[in-house]
């Protein structure tokens, strides 16, 4: 089962603490409980301006993001945890 | 009777637990009592632009859809309990 | 006397209990003291966009409605009371 | 003395329940301390659009109209009290 | 030393409750502790529209006005006070 | 060291008391804490319309400028207190 | 690693009293303890306007600026602490 985002959103799979160790990449110690990386699985068509014109999605498959905390939506699909968020509460891309 | 939705809403049918287990999709636990999985019944023509275009519908009837918490009124028309929302509150299409 | 709403508004009759048996339609229980159907009335002229254009109305005299709760505002006139509301607070036409 | 209005602003003398009686149009017992209604005396020049287009008043002198509660701010010209209130608190005309 | 107004602001002098007697006007009981009448000393170039068009000022220097209570800022400049306000706060010319 | 402000922003040098009487200006007693009067030291390259339009500043370095109370954020460069301020902040000029 | 922010954000290096001593800078003591100074390492590609068009950067990497207080998300990366803030939050370039 496929998960399709719509409009501007984007779904992600959250990393753990694990992967982030892996990749050298550690979130400040507050941030902890509430992890602000993940791998984007999925992106939506685009946000619609007011001249109807789509504006192209900055992120695509496979990037890793760093998203604002509190952003987003989380949802369990076939016993995985997604989360769906904005690409307006991702911070930046790491490359 | 149809319910025909205006704008850029929607009506969908919410879907309970047991079908949940039937597809294999199971939401989280803390959202357990407030389901977030529908499937849309009809849709509206689309949004309006403040340039007067209308914006097609994204979503379309038969379409499993994610919706966000606390989104949408609840509507109980020929005793069926139905919820009209607005596309901007449907997360994500699944597949 | 007629009642000539402004702009994008819409004047509707409520739709009591009675009447609703007599269609086959019931709202929750949790709505029943505020009912959220109408017939409507006379609708405005449409909504003025920024661009100056007139969005045309989707309602039209003789619709039933269904309306977003607490929306709209209560007026009495020759002692009969009627509702004016919002095109944008119509959740739904009943076909 | 004559009272202009700026922008979509109109003034109006505000309706008092006598008035009412004759007219054959009564407010709902709630609304008893706050008529919602008044006759037209003065009406601006329309509302200015983003894109530098005047808005065309939809009220004119001598119209009854019904306004929101709360809306537009009462004043006192030469003895006599009047209401300064924006079109868009206007909610219908009575013909 | 000139005050010059910048955007849609104005500059006005307060008109006390003595010159009102003389003009005829005298506003509700409510009011009296903050006048809502002034006459125009000073008009900005005007407001600039999101398509970068400069809207012309309605009211002129002279102009008697009535502004809504609590808008504007108080300044005192050699000794005198004056208000500095901005155009969509006048309620009215008078004339 | 020189700073440059980013789009509508100024940098002011907040005129004291002393300067204000060599002037003839007082500021209204309830804001003697907080002066509102300023010297124009640097203006940002202008705000950018929704159509990507620059709108040219009003004021200009060396201004004397009324500014709002509670705008704006002071900084301290090279030992020296300085307030940045959108020129939205600013009342009037003073010429 | 690189972080390449989105949109309209830059990522910065906040810059400690110690660097502020050494560029001869100092912020006010109510600052002390969230300093408002930083480098900019990296900027997004700009905001993107309603009519679909890109807003160039008006920061660039290696300025110092001056930001916001309570502005922008820390992050760590690699180790390192960043903040991810958005140009609309940096007050002025230092020069």
């Amino acid at each position: 089962m496929k998960i399709k985002p719509l409009g501007e959103r984007i779904v992600i799979k959250v990393l753990e603490s694990e992967e982030k160790t892996k990749s050298g990449i550690v979130l400040p110690d507050t941030a902890k409980e509430k992890p602000q990386m993940g791998e984007v699985l999925a992106v939506g068509s685009g946000k619609t301006l007011d001249n109807g014109q789509k504006v192209p999605m900055e992120v695509k498959v496979g990037d890793k993001i760093l998203f604002a905390k509190y952003a987003g939506t989380e949802v369990k699909v076939d016993g995985e945890e997604y989360m769906v968020l904005k690409e307006s509460d991702v911070l930046a891309i790491l490359e």
